[in-house]
């Protein structure tokens, strides 16, 4: 039995991935530590729990948890979870980092992009980036996996395959993305105020949410040349899901059947990418409380563009489930362990 | 391994169902009926089965069905499932009917809350009604289950202990109860029109709801007398989920904890049932897509009377949840094989 | 031009009021306050008033106010505003109290439900309950007329009547109300944050709401003896509205005709309470953003009992509507100025 | 007093239109028609119209209204509207129409999108495009109104300004709109059931939203060149509103104040477009029940690109408010006459 260990363990992705790791066959929660909740049970944080996880939360120490778990899920907010983990603490245990201080590779980027000094560079060339369909082989044998954020596993899931074969040109790529309410987390915020963002959408962070350097980084590799493209998150009224729509002009002539293909080379084998039918468009109701990620596009004959539309749950295969997974790949486990479970809808 | 099939597969509950059995570890989805989709996949009509449920679903066959399978969920409209069954088909099969033909113990309060004849009255003395922890001695043995109403269940559960041992006044019960709008079902009503649903509260069928004389044959049973009850049901704006909020005049002088020892008496070893500590009130989101019905109350001095609160997942504990778990009792499983899962929560 | 001052006035009956206010033919927003806020303009707090509301929000000084004002409403935290309004203000100027401080006649009454003394017991005999349909007469005189609760408001207009009329046992009422969220407020807590309000219905404060001396004692008045009442407020996943279903035993046997009637009598000339047909139950979706409450109510036989069903709005009929209701009849304008507009729907 | 008729008054635009003219100091509502509730009144369909719209609904007779009314508003599905409109009607009547018959100024264009004939073809060069702020000196004039679509008038408000002043290449657009629910009408259709569309995100008809070509032709026009975009539509969980972003390479450098003194050209005299302040992004929230569009951009020196992004109301500026505010053009009136009201939040 893995056991787990969980920092930050009282946010909603930290609350799914509980519940993910007790659905398990072979990893069990040892420990969990919050900031604000230390000493109490966890479903006195979240009472869904009750008649499961009585485990008592504890005052971070992550040296204490690293001899005793073969793994630890760090959810801290950028800055802090790169303070915590070292050297040492990597060779007790294996790392997946909920946040985005080891996504970046180039701790430059990241410093412009966050507005703070990366204090951990010296880690950056051994983390691993935890998107698993694209690195599971450099995950099975990585002791710090960062975990991508939620909009860039969809973001990188609907376009990885047209940039790699170069249907698209690289340089036309708008990214539009429509997040459910949890992406923002539990923490109090007036623009998260049920009344607030009830029956209402708003774009946020245009042109400077910093997703889109991680989406740059990975599509720049995929292209062989530097990415630029512009990203445009929105709040939606709902609990959970994603749904992103990428335009990019096509580099040639493709028929759909074409671009189907190009996709199946690369997805036919995926458990958690399921391509949608012909003129079927993803929906966020079909992947809920699920690690699945759908994916349809559209080719747009008159303007010259491929429309990809991707559809996650951004706690599950935006977060907690893709944690497990790339878990299940770090332990040698099947991949799908505790995630093998057909969405809830409706919900 | 159980082969179940399924007579109205593609509404609401028949949804849930496939997904619970997808879990289940000793059962699964041998056939499945819908007069909308023959000849569709399953996951044509949900999508969210993609990866899962690739059974055709075929013209409605009760016949051939029970010869097939060990058990038949059916999920039709009133007065269509005790026209297919019959003690012929009871022979080959077992039936767990999520509609209320066989609810009713005496057929012509059936008749006169539904307004149409009842076809099987020969068979309701063997029909067992299926909430599981009150009558799970009978179910055990049963080869005909009446799965309860979702109000029904939530209701039995918050009061049957304080009936049957004389905390409160049988004929001062008020059930007042709110319900998502997935209990409306997946046929298209103006009602249940996006626009109109959302963003809105509203009473229906006041005074009249069949699910009152299903509450009162039970609570009658309880009491050992003739028990006429209040029950107004309300649709909220939710997908899932029913609180019901029941009123009753004590008997007699009850402290929290008294009442709260009679629940224990109860309760203490069921596992889906899960009493809330004092001051704590249920709430939906705590038991989303999970079999459990968390039950609060409070002991109110100032009116002399007892105000219980139930929350349950409509779809779970309220349909194919509970209906899995009778399946369960009547073959000998564990009560919780398929069921033990936390809820989802946010979701 | 009637000059009116709004002390706390960005929350959201304070930005309904600015609303109705806007729309008022003879009334204006002449200085509003806010603690959170002070030199911000409305709009920059409430960007629904670009175009309209580019008022300063200013630091309270409620002397200074009841100099440049005809009428101030005050919307702070219970035991606030009896601070502040004093003999000598209400000399300067008239004082419309959204709060509870002037609500209840018997001071210990309040102290009791409130936890806290009662700081302007002196003021307490003439203050007028602002409930417009009944104490008409009293309004137009009042120079602080302490405005009702929402849920009051609603309760008893659907039972002042039948209470009056000596159709109903006083002893036997439940109310069970439901309300949207914009009536907890627009202050941060996590159990009005998104993903916590949303998708879910729970009870609150069950046999402990502060609006329950308040339908009591108004509900004594009407029945000449002491009423004492079950109310058990929800809370459910919608913007705005509430739903009220109250049940009372009749005390004797009466026709849906003769209660009808008596409800007639009652409201027949009263623009703003609207009785539904028969069989037809109020929606908060029918009453959104207007100053209507609409009532419905069932009589039934097999329980002896009946059901009557409210609903307004909660921020217009149950606080900034009938605070400028108020305000028509103090000033002898028009009851309905300012207030006659179709409710929104959908919405 | 204007006499205004409705054909197809029962649909949600039809009512928002007869709330509107409810509030007008110089129209009133003179008869209305629908084809599923001839007879009834139209407070039975809409309850919220209790005390105030007790009109009959009627059969359709457009040469009879024509006689009685001033000017007729038609919310028919495409292809009737040009049915029933003629030459002779016109001489009696004029026309508002919320359909997109007469929209497209060359019906092969029409013929292609729409896949029907277009059947008063002889009427196309009298119809004026009835996007009030562009188009008001030819309204003014009109008989034959064809009010815009929701998403269209949206598109241009937001891009006409920066194509005209040769600000983008126009070549480059790309427009992504999220729509709340009641945009696809009150018809039942499985897809706005309310427990598919709750707690969901789609995008629908990509590259192929008939919005599309309208969109094209006035851009086209403002370009002096054909102009060719992608516009992806997509479903919201909430009733009202659309957001819509639009994306486009800059033709040069620009700043945002450069970029904003463009807009401001245009826009500052035009009271229902509100530009926002830099870095505040338009929120359907703040629009509300409005006439009010909200604009905002960004500028993306990383990318080249400007965000422009716009909020309205669908049922108002985007359909029964627009068609007020250009009869109120139409006929001489104060172009905000009946309009100038401040949204409602929170809604």
């Amino acid at each position: 039995m893995i056991k787990a260990g969980i920092i930050g363990a009282t946010g909603y992705s930290g609350g799914e991935l509980v519940r993910l790791l007790g659905l398990h066959p072979a990893a069990k929660v040892q420990a969990a530590t919050s900031r604000s909740y230390i000493g109490k049970t966890y479903n006195e944080v979240f009472a869904n729990f009750n008649r499961y996880e009585e485990l008592y939360l504890q005052e971070e120490n992550i040296e204490t948890m690293a001899n005793e778990c073969d793994v630890i899920f760090v959810a801290l907010p950028h800055g802090i979870a790169s303070e915590r983990v070292t050297a040492s603490i990597l060779k007790h245990t294996r790392i997946i980092d909920f946040g985005p201080d080891f996504r970046i590779s180039d701790a430059s980027v990241y410093e412009k992009w966050y507005g703070i000094r990366h204090c951990a560079r010296e880690l950056l060339p051994q983390a691993v980036y935890g998107l698993s369909e694209i690195y599971r082989d450099k995950i099975r044998g990585a002791r710090l996996v960062a975990n991508p954020g939620c909009y860039t596993t969809c973001g990188i899931i609907a376009l990885y395959p047209l940039i790699k074969e170069g249907v698209i040109d690289a340089g036309s790529i708008i990214i539009d993305a429509k997040s459910g309410v949890s992406g923002a987390g539990r923490g109090l915020d007036l623009g998260v105020h049920y009344d607030e963002a009830n029956e209402n959408v708003k774009a946020y962070k245009v042109g400077s949410h910093r997703h889109t350097p991680e989406l740059e980084e990975q599509l720049s590799l995929a292209a062989g040349r530097d990415v630029i493209l512009s990203f445009t998150p929105h709040m939606v009224p709902m609990n959970r899901g994603i749904l992103l729509t990428a335009y990019a002009n096509l580099a040639g002539k493709y028929t759909y059947e074409l671009v189907y293909e190009i996709f199946n080379q690369y997805y036919k084998d995926e458990f958690f990418i399921r391509m949608t039918k012909k003129d079927v468009s993803p929906e966020t109701k079909w992947v809920k409380a699920s690690n699945f990620c759908d994916i349809g596009f559209t080719i747009d004959d008159r303007t010259g563009r491929i429309i990809v539309i991707g559809a996650l749950d951004n706690l599950v295969k935006g977060a907690a489930g893709q944690a497990v997974q790339n878990m299940n790949i770090m332990f040698g486990l099947e991949e799908k362990a505790g995630l093998d479970m057909a969405p809830v809808f409706p919900a």
